[in-house]
């Protein structure tokens, strides 16, 4: 590692302290570097709260450095327009820092490339890129909101060895151990939203929930096309029922009666919601990332659709047998028409292992545009 | 790792050599040491030839050494028994030997210790149970075959993400890549056996043998119980259809055309050929190892048997959606009665996952015994 991508490094492990706090909005961390000491460190900590940099140049200014010839590192590229806080190029440019080290550029189409250019035109030397795989990764809610107009779709699955999230009876608490199913919460506590269907609520009543971690519960929808679940779930009585939302149906006749406040309604075709209308509706609420946690009739319909970005898959040291498989909504004929993923790493938990993939897009422009 | 288990890890390295040739007997390495220098080497290469401590003594002698005070490694006890060879721990006592370090005691009735005693009763430094597990591990197939009177069962599975084994179609060709494929060809040189059902013989019309990778074809065994296989396939038909064999039921009246010289007879119950029994008659024709390729039925009777001891599972990154699922004759109706297994470790191979298990017999005293 060269020493511009060591302190990359570290601006990427300042910016995690907002996760879960910022979204739509980036994770952003900025760490300005002086005569080869640290003199300023900033995140952005909250949606609306002041810029990763703005924090650095406060924070190295309340300890009476000035910030002249400096060296500042972020990972994204800073902003250049005024929208809840002044344009941090601006900032950067009447401080006189030296350089700016940018991990990736930022592709908010108000931005996308003209903090840099306007750091470049006010004289200062600008390096990009460092780091850039790791700093895309690190905001993917972010890229897909602000390129696709999209929420990020995680797909979460729990199995077995044979590929069973349930028995035949529906039966599924718990196939995954402790330490699997605090990951889990850990990610509840980072996504937006979690995302499940209609017999997952009725079967296996879930609370979708933070508790094994330090964190803030997700927003929690639940799709009910044609409202028949019951009204005592623990999703429309437990103390987080204000964050319960259930998406139901456009059509007014199929809705007999909705046991939450907060409605979104969705286009259908041949009896089933069209998971595109889920998306838009959940953006144009800000939601920048959804967790699906099933179950099989929703997973299967996001791979029809095409439209998730990755999955998880823990796999439990159990055999099932017969029993319900994640995807047995979606049917191919020809195994050259299997939907194929990017693997990119296993990680075991205790005796379960958790196989993380990307979605190769049908479509190499990416997911979720319309054509 | 201390000097002992260095040299015995080169014991086991050098064991490797007879590796499908061997068998049922052990597989079998001897480093002799004396001054600190290596003097003699030698491994058990085929079934019936000279013993690795008998070829280790020759290799040392014949370059001149005397091996009286030298250090003997060995992973397995020297035998005590004359069989067909004269008993190593005689030879090794004849020598005057100084110390001999065993990896592990030979589960083997006329052995299970008799070796080491009369080495020590000689007067004889004898150290035991070095690397004992990686030994144990080495020589699973012998262990299982001289102490349960049985041949190991590996279940080999390649599946996609959603625990596919095949589409609805019965296609299965291929789920996973090339790197996958070869590893089974060298699996395939290690077993005895290659067995598999009479639907996997039908529909995928296998050869079995071992092409990506230099080594023995094992026998190829298919289940046929009222002898429905066409006489036309690659199994009865190719160049190395002298290895296939035909189970079949005992019952004469079942049998139409067997298109095989050699056919196993088996006791069935409920119409289902009797799992033990083909294992007993595979032992009784001294196969110390099978490796059970499919399918889904076969798969799920050797669960309900319990009558299987590790899985390899490949994980290829494709959804299939429905499909056939590997032990769909299965059936538990609470998770609790789930079938548990211990996870060993995963590996990847290009784009696809191995995970390898073990199974947790549900009777603690192993796999196979009449009760």
């Amino acid at each position: 590692m060269t020493n511009d991508e060591d302190i990359m490094q570290k601006c990427i492990q300042l910016s995690l302290k907002g996760k879960g706090h910022v979204s739509p909005n980036p994770l952003v961390g900025c760490i300005i570097i002086k005569d080869g000491k640290v003199i300023g460190k900033g995140f952005h900590s909250k949606f609306g709260e002041e810029h990763a940099e703005a924090k650095a140049v406060n924070d190295a200014k309340s300890n009476g450095y000035d910030l002249r010839n400096s060296e500042v590192y972020v990972n994204l590229e800073p902003c250049s327009h005024t929208g809840k806080t002044k344009p941090c190029s601006d900032l950067l440019i009447n401080e006189k820092v030296g350089k700016v080290v940018v991990g990736m550029k930022d592709p908010f189409e108000k931005v996308n490339g003209k903090g840099i250019k306007k750091l470049r035109n006010a004289g200062i030397e600008v390096v990009t890129g460092v780091l850039e795989s790791e700093c895309k990764e690190l905001n993917k809610f972010f890229i897909k909101y602000v390129k696709e107009h999209l929420p990020y779709v995680t797909l979460k699955i729990a199995q077995s060895i044979d590929g069973r999230i349930a028995l035949s009876n529906y039966k599924s608490q718990w196939i995954t151990g402790k330490k699997s199913r605090k990951f889990v919460h850990q990610l509840r506590s980072e996504y937006d939203v979690v995302l499940i269907g209609k017999n997952t609520a009725r079967y296996d009543n879930p609370s979708l929930t933070v508790r094994e971690v330090h964190g803030r519960t997700p927003y929690r929808i639940v799709i009910d096309r044609d409202s028949t679940l019951p009204g005592n779930l623990k999703l429309f009585t437990d103390t987080e029922k204000d964050k319960t939302f259930v998406v139901t149906g456009s059509s007014k006749k199929a809705v007999t009666e909705i046991y939450s406040r907060n409605i979104i309604r969705v286009k259908e075709k041949d009896q089933k919601l069209i998971i595109k209308d889920i998306l838009k509706k959940l953006y144009a609420m800000n939601v920048s990332s959804v967790l699906v946690e099933g179950g099989a009739n929703l997973y299967s319909q996001f791979v029809k659709s095409d439209l998730f970005d990755d999955i998880y898959v823990f796999i439990a040291p159990k055999i099932i047998g017969k029993g319900i498989s994640c995807f047995s909504d979606y049917e191919i004929t020809k195994l050259t028409d299997a939907k194929i993923l990017n693997y990119i790493y296993s990680k075991s938990f205790d005796k379960d292992l958790l196989i993380y993939y990307k979605n190769v897009h049908r479509n190499s422009t990416g997911s979720g545009k319309d054509h």
